[in-house]
């Protein structure tokens, strides 16, 4: 659907931008001038992964990095009017964990966050892969914001630092929790921000879902399937944009 | 969350099944017997990708097939109380192409139809690989209903043929059209019959959404990200699996 979007879009870190200036870091920069063969002078546009958007005109190629000047910059404090949080127990197969960083990518996940569980096999993801993957995500979506992506620690962990406004977790199927649907408001208030936990591939343990309770979170399910964890978490990115929309 | 499933569920196509009996094909039998090891005299579960469940005991090894005596049959017709098409043009890539089939089977879509258009970059599929992924998806998420894979065909033809009661079309973003949402009933009524039409990598071109509209789809949006052709089809799936749910 590219029609909608004359220009090519490029990411640069928030620490390299110093208006009015902003150098690409070297994998950008070749696909800039290497990849689409742009030249000293040409316009492209660039966002930050946070919320910000720039007309940039390419200056000098110093070493592997390209400088640009800002033109105009325009900043899109929230582009879905909520923020969400995926909380994953840690998938073991890569190329699982892979898509799903994408497709939240896509689908206005503002962070995700990994967990490890009783039941989780694996306690260490390729952060630097996963983040190199939502960048080409960010890119292609058109998104101005790239998710966060922090690495596993503990369930325990997390729960205590979770300060979402609605913090649910997925259980099941076969367990008698209310749909996710019936748990949050309707329409969803601008600003809301939502964690929604995903068990590991074995699902919570029993004193797990002790925990989950003692902490607030609220349990809820995903419809009468058994859900992989990546189908799980996309498929509750996807409602809340439905949910959003509607 | 296998502790909600004691048993593996396996697939026996309906063809195969001559009630009180049924035969296993080859791949099937060969997950029951050498992968799982059980042996003739076990219980087992199967379904028949069309709503029934049987619990089966196990019998004679003919050959590469095992045989089964049917000692109980359970006949759902409708597991989420809707029956969603995803009509998609053809992935460029084999591999979304495949995540596309093992997600929409998760997520309880009854059938796939891929259709040819003008920016449709390939126009073959590998329908036999794709039927695998879904039948090993159907096992693994306790589905009872296998999608139907439907060949790609010209758009023109499909729009011909196409008997859902709501038939939606996904474009954008960015296109001025209502989110999806709002263009089905709530609650969705029960057996709703519903098409989404999703476009190909480079959107519907100007006279097909012509042809869209004179055969009455309605356009909508998926929200504002450019998203790829399979995340807009597997978002869409969720999004109706939530609408059904709430």
């Amino acid at each position: 659907m590219d029609r909608f979007y004359s220009m090519d879009r490029f990411y640069c870190p928030p620490e390299r931008i110093h208006t009015p200036l902003l150098r690409l870091p070297p994998e950008e920069t070749h696909h800039v001038m290497h990849v689409l063969r742009y030249r000293p002078g040409d316009r492209i546009e660039v966002t930050d992964g946070r919320g910000g958007v720039y007309t940039v005109r390419l200056r000098n190629l110093r070493g592997l990095e390209i400088e640009g000047e800002i033109e105009e910059a325009v900043y899109d404090p929230d582009e879905v009017g909520y923020e969400l949080t995926l909380v994953v127990g840690v998938i073991k197969h890569p190329d699982r964990q892979a898509w799903l960083v994408e497709k939240a990518t896509e689908l206005g996940v503002r962070r995700i966050a990994w967990i490890r569980t009783s039941r989780t096999e694996r306690d260490q993801i390729r952060l630097d892969r996963l983040q190199r993957i939502a960048i080409a995500a960010l890119k292609q979506s058109g998104r101005r914001w790239l998710p966060e992506l922090l690495p596993p620690r503990a369930l325990t962990d997390w729960l205590q630092q979770d300060k979402a406004r609605w913090r649910l977790a997925a259980h099941g199927p076969g367990a008698p929790y209310p749909p996710i649907s019936s748990l949050l408001p309707r329409p969803l208030p601008k600003g809301a921000t939502i964690s929604v936990l995903i068990g590991p591939e074995g699902g919570f343990a029993d004193q797990e879902l002790e925990l989950l309770r003692a902490h607030g979170l609220a349990l809820c399910s995903l419809g009468p399937y058994r859900l992989r964890t990546e189908t799980a978490a996309v498929a509750a990115a996807a409602a809340l944009l439905w949910a959003a929309a509607g």
